[in-house]
């Protein structure tokens, strides 16, 4: 079956976009790969009507009032999003949907490493995307950090690029065996280097490479939204007109298009954008 | 006491802005009549988390939860709102308060008489703002229709045009006592006319007027901002670039702006507009 959207995140924006779109009588899938990261606030004291709320608790409700309304919900995570001409293609690593447009609302977290030299590299020898970036690494040693399906995505692009590949798992098991591949299965601790990466340091070694990708946790959307091309404003959020990206039928909202981080911007984001995407549809027909 | 921000509207935008500014650590205070037109909304099923609400219950939510963050509130009806210079002056039937900025939240209700005729004769002999249009009936039969404060405040301004005003009240009881004008108590069932209003008849009568100004329950927006000479569109929607009118200091947000007349989105309105007054106080420290 073709979904009219494909709702990814089921967050405040998401299923904001999803209730609305539901009222307008369109089929609304959401895929989501867990909870987000608003769960982690441990105390929401602004959003109106609900007087004191944990983050975990808000997402619940919203995940309840979009079940009680009978909308389709998948957990999975989503590894590519692939324009079809007339539809779009997700493919997760759960299997294949297909829709008619695309509301993107997973948030704006970035999956990094929990050590203090985290984002001393970034743009100096670390990447978060490997068809970015895995070009400018030909025939060189390239670190890949990550354990999940999102990592081995960025496998499939990087190997292209280089026989010298090691994946960092940073304490996790890998999930797949990978022929050929160096493996450092222990806890990352520090990024070494002086005006550009050096090396990986290990608890139990150092490492060499000449750069580093980290793919931990899942596809972030500001991944996704590279692979697909999405224009981004110069601080990696998706820019939007009237919530539809530079991609015709691709839409996004909540934090990842910026402006206020709050989940009231997201709720009405949701209900706004679920208008310009009913718009959309209509236009096609 | 000046406050920071004296807010009008208890709905969802005026609450949101409300809690975002007490946590933002600044001083604002409600002011309103009721509780807006949101209480006569049966059921909202679209608003993030809630499921299923009566428009009732979420204001009394909101209300609650201000409530809770000691966020302090008036019941009574705006009068005017005067400029006067660095702050300004909230004339109420309950007292005057004075503030260093202004949310204007009320919502879009043009109260207007139940009757089939209502909208007829807008712009031709109907007018509901007596400072605007007071002086095309200069010596010439006014009809005011009201019996409230809102009303008064209108007789007032009309006086000054002609010395012969008919108050409708509409089947009301007049509040106050008034000198020399005639007053018709009964209900109006229809207004009369071809081109242009000619005249209002009531259930007891007909009455030749060349025009008749509409005061019925309390200050609507719409006359709050015509008084104060802020810009709208050409929908009656208040304009604001960033939630500021054109009256620096004089901040708007919710279905008064137009844009989605949806809860979701007065509530993210009034989180961003918390957000533009801070810097507006900040920048005048």
């Amino acid at each position: 079956m073709i979904y009219d959207t494909i709702i990814i995140g089921r967050g405040p924006a998401g299923v904001s976009a999803a209730i609305y779109l539901k009222r307008f009588n369109l089929n609304p899938l959401i895929i989501a790969k867990d909870d987000g990261v608003l769960i982690e606030t441990e105390a929401i004291d602004n959003f109106y009507g609900f007087g004191h709320i944990s983050g975990k608790e808000l997402v619940h409700r919203g995940i309840e009032h979009a079940k009680n309304l009978d909308i389709s919900m998948i957990e999975a995570e989503v590894i590519e999003i692939m324009p079809l001409g007339e539809t779009f293609l997700i493919k997760t690593n759960e299997g294949e949907y297909e829709s008619k447009s695309v509301f993107l609302a997973m948030g704006k977290k970035k999956a990094q490493l929990k050590i203090a030299t985290r984002n001393k590299f970034d743009g100096k020898g670390v990447s978060y995307c490997a068809i970015c970036d895995g070009f400018f690494y030909k025939n060189k040693h390239i670190g890949l950090v990550g354990a999940g399906p999102f990592m081995e995505n960025e496998y499939n692009v990087l190997k292209n690029f280089t026989k010298e590949l090691t994946i960092f798992t940073d304490g996790a098991k890998l999930e797949h065996q990978f022929d050929g591949v160096k493996v450092v299965e222990d806890k990352i601790i520090e990024l070494v280097g002086d005006e550009r990466l050096r090396s990986v340091k290990t608890q139990n070694g150092e490492y060499e490479v000449d750069g580093l990708f980290i793919a931990l946790g899942s596809q972030s959307g500001m991944s996704l939204s590279y692979h697909l091309g999405l224009e981004m404003d110069e601080k990696g959020f998706l820019k939007v007109d009237n919530f539809m990206t530079n991609i015709p039928g691709i839409f996004a909202g909540g934090d990842i298009i910026g402006g206020l981080l709050q989940v009231s911007k997201a709720v009405a984001d949701g209900a706004s954008a679920a208008l310009a995407i009913k718009k959309f549809l209509d236009s096609k027909k």
